[in-house]
């Protein structure tokens, strides 16, 4: 494809492109004349990669050249590629303007799992600006996917609720949800890297491959 | 207890106690002389919830006044209180400097619990960092809360990787990572809150109390 289709198809407009082709973040493409190449899926894919990483990540260019390099190696798994990724990632990402429609489907979300909420409560609107988020970065959240993490999340509410129960003043019980519900947040992300580092070990690397991953 | 005392059970120092008591947010104790006053649990209770709207909230002064207000209308309910405080947290807490033991004790975690882990991943640092946060709250992490938050990971995980297995091409899986890990822990921190709606609505509240919470 030439680079206007490639602009099209990844979203990122054409002098950014240019740009990430002169930083070296996309390799270039296959010269066909004087001004012009072609461009495969494998620059569609390492665009949406670095769109990611510089967005969404957070990644200055220089970090992300960092990344590519560490990824592209020879004989580095898929496992150790993922790892190399995750850790440069912050916890937590930025805000995006939600659309009605993103509105809509954060109400009817939690109607349908018959949770008890306030119409007006931030946590609605802020389900609808990460819906719309992942909408924007062409990973739409899946209504089941949706539903698997509200069942961990209704069990995580229960060991929260179980946690500031029993204490003796309102007041205390109110500290004690403030503290727990936002260190809680670190608490979850950080255990959720940890179970992501393992799944993924479970799922890709055999007795060998895991020594050698743990020695680096 | 005197000024002194509540300074010292509280760990807040007694210049802060002080302007806290200018600023309203605590209320005066019982005037005992000239110059003394005596404070009851009340007021231990009041200042760490207090400290922890502040510091680990990172509310202003003026917006934990308004809270305390709130809270302290007559008439409203633990599970209200909890609404009302709840929906002015921010959804990240901040970082604090870990002990040895702090980092002792992740490691000894994702050991018991016999996750692959690699000893330098900056999650297991952020982990100790966390465990440190509740401890300097007063609030330490019991091992049982710990293992209860892990299943919840550990599920969580199993979620991440399914939703980014089988793409075609190995900086699609990264980018995918990337962006659902991100997005995700945003996504997550939402749902638990709502959740927790739910959750303290199902124990505190009957239908009567639901429906009139509901109207505000």
């Amino acid at each position: 494809m030439r680079i206007a289709e490639l602009s099209e198809r990844s979203g990122v407009p054409i002098p950014t492109i240019k740009y990430y082709l002169r930083e070296g973040l996309l390799p270039r493409g296959e010269a066909t004349g004087r001004n012009q190449a072609r461009y495969g899926n494998e620059h569609l894919s390492r665009l949406r990669l670095v769109r990611a990483l510089t967005t969404v990540g957070g990644l200055s260019v220089a970090t992300v050249r960092e990344v590519l390099a560490e990824v592209g190696e020879p004989g580095v798994g898929l496992h150790s590629k993922l790892g190399l990724v995750m850790r440069r990632l912050p916890l937590v990402g930025d805000d995006i303007e939600p659309r009605e429609e993103d509105r809509e489907r954060a109400r009817a979300f939690v109607t349908r799992r018959d949770w008890f909420f306030y119409p007006d409560h931030p946590a609605l609107e802020a389900l609808a600006v990460v819906l719309a988020g992942h909408r924007e970065a062409g990973h739409p959240v899946t209504e089941a996917d949706l539903d698997r993490y509200a069942e961990s999340a209704e069990q995580i509410a229960r060991v929260d609720l179980d946690r500031i129960s029993g204490l003796p003043e309102a007041e205390d019980v109110l500290e004690g949800a403030v503290i727990k519900t936002v260190l809680g947040d670190t608490l979850l992300a950080v255990l959720r890297r940890l179970a992501q580092v393992d799944e993924s070990a479970e799922r890709n690397l055999d007795e060998a491959g895991r020594r050698a991953a743990r020695e680096g």
